[in-house]
């Protein structure tokens, strides 16, 4: 044991744990456990130029990997940067590892510069906070997040089932460079508590009484077994089956069963589930609305719709006992035609759907650029798994692609960016770059915070306020973006452009970013 | 009154409270104040790509016009994003009005997926917190937070002075869209509180004694009036005159006494202080380190040293007291000679200090590539204004120079950028090009954390850890950064291109980057 900081002891029980990658941007406070990352390979650094990314990289990792990668965070302000893709992370049920490196423990009080109220800000975004007060104490520490992490209890889609959640260890720097006496032995890490029984037979009923039924799919009911049973249950009892929209990980593509994913706005959703007598949350929440608008709901399920829950993990249970031996109706392999043309919102989608390889990783930050063609236009595209926008705030996609192609190497990844939430945390390419990894970005660049102009048009707002929605003026430049981030680029003006240069990207290792230009209205 | 909604009320509360500019990204749940902004131009919206560049530049803004501008953020991930800015705000002592638009009173039970705890995150930077609950409310509550926001209380460097404090108000949806019966009557803003009277005579004392005194600026003593003060009292008594290193504001050069800036280690700290009997603290803390290692102290100050307080605002008093009729020693007009050859950490600074317009105003984030050199080159250039990393949260430099700007359109903005740092806020160009406002940008590229170097050699870390401070791989090309973000760039690797692209940066209207190519390890 001699030479061991505290900081490797914590680095040895994540590794003893199954945690292998450490997103980081480190300061002074977090040295000692870069150095330990010196000294120990099986925990790989990786680097990120903001927070934010690192973070979000961790969410991405999380989504594919199912076990938590670990993020590396400076103080309070490291924190802060990090906490909005951690917000979406805690929506997406993602398993992570949050290491906040704080002043030394006799520092504190002097309240130096960068003292701030760490606790507080980890508060908002963790289902589980501890900060460290002993050396000894720091690898049961960890290994108690890296648990926790892995446990159920987060406010992610399926509460119930075996989505993780955020842990977050606060570390004070003398811990990390002071010697412990003894390294922790690395607690087993708990396995997910096994759901509580759950009573089928209501449901069950409700699905053979004849009257319209629709499942609404989340968590792990969006996973490839979990659809494959709500495919059994639809073609035995002719229940439709509804998803979430931007989910967290929905596997999609031939061979998988079809979903219709929920509207985004409210009184499409009220028209959606119109005539539907019972409405079945299957790891899902009951519907709500993004916003308030003056005089609408917020809960546009309609009146006259019964609402029955049922844990994703049940899924399978109630297909074999409402659809045994039955075979769920899939998608089948029929990718779309490319479109001809100049590209527009409309068309873009079909030039990804109809060149997606296979086991494709497609992270859809697209927002109003992808909402209604995305889907329909990657629906018999070849099998592979979409990673989407959970919490709403922006700048997750090129974060979450860097994660999944971290936690999936052999596996092409697709990040779908609009080009208002791209500019949130572009620093990314940096560490598609860095890493090498295999990530083709498309950027949706309509000059615009699009969601927003519809926003305004419905406060009746005039024309300088549209000014707070505009992206021209200038224009970004988004080939020369990337290029800056080391990044190679290219771009796109009509569909063929687009679809020659998507092989291109695809067909050579290494990330590439694409602009796709779409004209403005269309 | 017909038709005002609460968020024009407010808009029209902050004009008549002196408030100018907002510094937005607004979200859905801002809607109603961004079409509130469209009909009452007096209130100047300036959309930011990332809400760590809109408090930053209210930052700037704040430090220059020394009265608030406001913020405009989208909900708790909104403000998340802007946390470390404001970090560095609150540690400036900037007057700031944040306005953080939360969901409809309605909306929040149903935890939608932007929910979140805005009160926590906004309490870790806000010396006054708000939660509006009435239509008819919101004219007075954003009065008192235009007051807050120019009360001391902060936790800047002056906290008996007249240095100001970060003011959030958090304002549902329906509020903001709903008519409020009777427009709250602007509020008078108080004038900041008169300090409590000092009893002078013990620094006097002190002062006149003959034993080595130090007087330690900051806050209000390193304005013009603060330093000339200053400057009459060591002219008279033999006092040496330290300045905190990185200040929210300093006047420097022709015609402005000089100090010696404050080291930035523990130990240069109190080899500085050595043999100094008495340290007078004049709107500046004891120092305190930055950052604990083990087996030193965090407050360097020798043991023999004394420490007196004195509020910054008591200086001139003071200086009538101990130094009647005597005039100050001023730094004269003599800018350094160009400095010839490649450019490095060493000569870069030179190159400014030689070429610095009257009147400037210097956003200081150069960290490391400026630590010991910028203060000197710049020492005799033309009177100009400093803003400094006051919180150590690296990105403010962009969106401060931003704020700075509008704050002050007549005036050249110089900011100097170290790479890594650079790289948090970048997204501030792009608000450059839009304003088109006259800033030169210095990005110090040395492709690395430089300051993270220093201190893994520290700890004693190896070749895999330092690349966790290695910014090359890919390295990063400012030009093309600056390009796809709307501004004209130029790289320099000689101080003779520097100096020539720095003079026609200058001699044009508008944004300018430069991307200064430093030496590795010169």
């Amino acid at each position: 044991m001699s030479g061991m900081t505290g900081a490797e002891a914590m680095a040895r029980t994540l590794i003893g744990g199954g945690v292998e990658v450490c997103f980081a941007n480190p300061g002074t406070s977090e040295m000692h456990f870069v150095a330990a990352l010196d000294r120990l390979p099986a925990l790989r650094g990786v680097l990120c130029l903001f927070e934010g990314v690192a973070t979000g990289a961790a969410d991405g990792y999380g989504r594919m990997a199912r076990r938590p990668a670990t993020t590396l965070l400076h103080l309070g302000p490291g924190l802060a940067n990090g906490v909005a893709n951690l917000h979406n992370a805690r929506r997406a049920g993602t398993p992570i590892v949050n290491l906040v490196g704080d002043h030394a423990l006799g520092h504190k009080p002097l309240d130096s510069l960068l003292e701030s109220d760490i606790d507080a800000l980890a508060g908002t975004v963790s289902a589980w906070l501890r900060r460290s007060s002993t050396v000894d104490g720091l690898g049961t520490d960890v290994a108690a997040a890296v648990a926790a992490s892995l446990a159920p209890g987060g406010t992610g889609p399926d509460r119930t089932g075996t989505s993780g959640a955020i842990a977050t260890l606060v570390v004070p720097a003398d811990l990390s460079w002071s010697a412990p006496a003894r390294l922790a032995p690395p607690e087993p890490v708990a396995a997910p508590a096994a759901p509580s029984p759950v009573e089928l037979d209501p449901v069950a009923a409700v699905l053979r009484s004849g009257e319209p039924v629709a499942l609404l799919l989340d968590g792990t009911a969006l996973s490839g077994p979990g659809l494959r049973a709500a495919g059994r249950i639809a073609r035995a009892t002719g229940a439709r089956l509804l998803s979430r929209n931007w989910p967290a990980r929905q596997r999609r593509g031939a061979g998988v069963p079809l979903t219709e994913p929920l509207a985004y706005r409210g009184e499409q959703i009220t028209a959606q589930l119109t005539g539907v007598r019972h409405l079945v949350l299957a790891g899902a929440r009951e519907p709500v609305t993004s916003f308030a608008y003056p005089g609408r709901t917020g809960r546009p399920t309609p009146a006259g719709t019964r609402i029955h829950a049922l844990p994703a993990d049940f899924l399978e249970a109630l297909a074999d006992e409402v659809a045994p031996g039955v075979t769920p109706v899939v998608a089948r392999l029929d990718p779309p035609p490319l479109p001809p043309g100049e590209l527009t919102a409309g068309n873009w989608a079909a030039v990804v759907g109809a060149l997606l390889p296979e086991e494709a990783i497609v992270c859809d930050e697209s927002i109003t650029a992808g909402l209604t063609t995305l889907h329909t236009a990657t629906a018999s595209s070849p099998p592979h798994d979409v990673l989407g926008l959970t919490g709403l705030s922006i700048g997750q996609g090129l974060p979450v692609a860097l994660g999944a192609a971290m936690a999936c190497p052999d596996r092409p990844v697709v990040c779908l960016e609009a080009d208002g939430s791209a500019m949130y945390t572009l620093q990314a390419l940096w560490s598609h770059a860095r890493e090498q990894l295999d990530i083709t970005t498309v950027i949706l660049n309509n000059r615009a915070y699009a969601i927003l102009r519809g926003e305004l048009d419905r406060v009746g707002a005039g024309a300088a306020a549209a000014g707070l929605a505009d992206l021209s003026r200038p224009d970004l430049d988004f080939v020369s973006l990337a290029t800056g981030l080391g990044v190679p680029a290219t771009r796109a003006w009509t569909t063929e452009e687009l679809a020659r240069q998507f092989r291109h990207a695809l067909s050579e290792p290494g990330p590439h970013l694409i602009e796709a230009m779409l004209l403005p209205g269309a």
